[in-house]
């Protein structure tokens, strides 16, 4: 797994995620986290839409257990996770060309660390698994934070323009390959922590599809 | 797994895949199965961007052995295989759809047939792992065939327009969690066929990406 050696980026990533992020309720205090606020718009899919979406993906149920199982797994634990997500984005030429500078291609440090503090709270947002319209209408904003319609913005980053569509489904795999051996620190069961592992998969995909919505032609999403 | 149960559409379906869809080349009796055909055109995307595509997918070498792994293994199963994946989409209102008349709503069984002798060919050519620009090209094909600007044109079939993005890379998850038992049914270890799993889910999650190309909009792929 050379891959996920955490190479840290140069600039300063050792941001300590406060066990605060760990609780339920949105965590205000991180800057651009807006989940549940009513400024977000309203997202252009629906709860059917994301019913029947969840239908293709067979997620059931059982996936809802097993994502909020990993809530208490992963909750202390959202700072090494991010160790190994930077350092696999810090490795792949590919991957933190969307965090350069545009004029220079340098990471731009402060953006890397703005995001990485709401990147917390998503990994506990996701294991909460709670859908609503509220939950819609983030991923909606989160979708557009990707989008060339909203990058950098929330952060005033003077980034590229916006994420290549195609590496926004590619992340499921390298976020929930290495989220794997995380499950599996506290003590659950080998088939609980591929239970775990299948609802992530099923989760981060679901996620990024409805984060790509932006980049999809009128009437093909 | 009650979503798998093989519930085949009233329609005929029971092809008899002829044992000569196991071998290596192309197989030009099968009607619109044009990988390798010169006619095709050109895909946007070049090998460069699929090797940055697995890269970010984690997709290593490692992955093409456990693909090509799988091969002899599948070989013999694909109609068996494709009694469940269409069971699936017989018992699946929202991907059923796709396979519908556009003027009656009811499932084409022609369209259907004609689908699924490719669809066994994808098997085996998902199973060879040979990336080559004529790889490319059949991907972008395959692409345009989901989306409006060709879907239908290949079987003269009177359905809807198009498949609905959302469910292309969606498709990664039933495809790869059904196929998992059938990988298991030949003797490989254990390993062997969580290794053959993993590969499997990178490589459809990866073409289905490659697929989703026609329906983004200029500058977001």
């Amino acid at each position: 797994m050379k891959h996920f050696a955490p190479i840290l980026l140069t600039v300063g990533l050792a941001t300590t995620i406060s066990t605060s992020h760990a609780q339920q309720q949105p965590n205000p205090a991180v800057q651009g986290y807006a989940y549940g606020q009513s400024t977000l718009a309203k997202a252009p899919y629906s709860m059917a839409d994301l019913k029947s979406l969840q239908t293709s993906l067979l997620f059931t149920e059982e996936d809802v257990k097993a994502l909020r199982q990993s809530k208490a797994i992963l909750a202390d634990q959202t700072d090494a996770i991010l160790d190994v997500w930077y350092g696999f984005v810090a490795s792949t030429p590919e991957l933190v060309y969307f965090f350069g500078e545009a004029k220079t291609g340098k990471p731009d440090g402060a953006y890397l660390e703005a995001v990485r503090k709401r990147f917390a709270l998503w990994i506990l947002d996701t294991a909460d698994a709670n859908y609503d319209q509220r939950w819609l209408d983030w991923q909606h904003e989160i979708g557009l934070r990707h989008n060339k319609l909203k990058k950098n913005k929330t952060d005033r980053a003077p980034s590229v323009a916006q994420v290549n569509f195609r590496y926004i489904p590619a992340l499921t795999i390298p976020v929930t390959t290495t989220l794997k051996p995380f499950l599996a620190k506290k003590g659950a069961s080998t088939a609980d922590v591929e239970k775990m592992h299948a609802a992530w998969v099923k989760s981060v995909l679901m996620q990024t599809i409805l984060w790509s919505q932006p980049y999809i032609k009128d009437g093909g999403f």
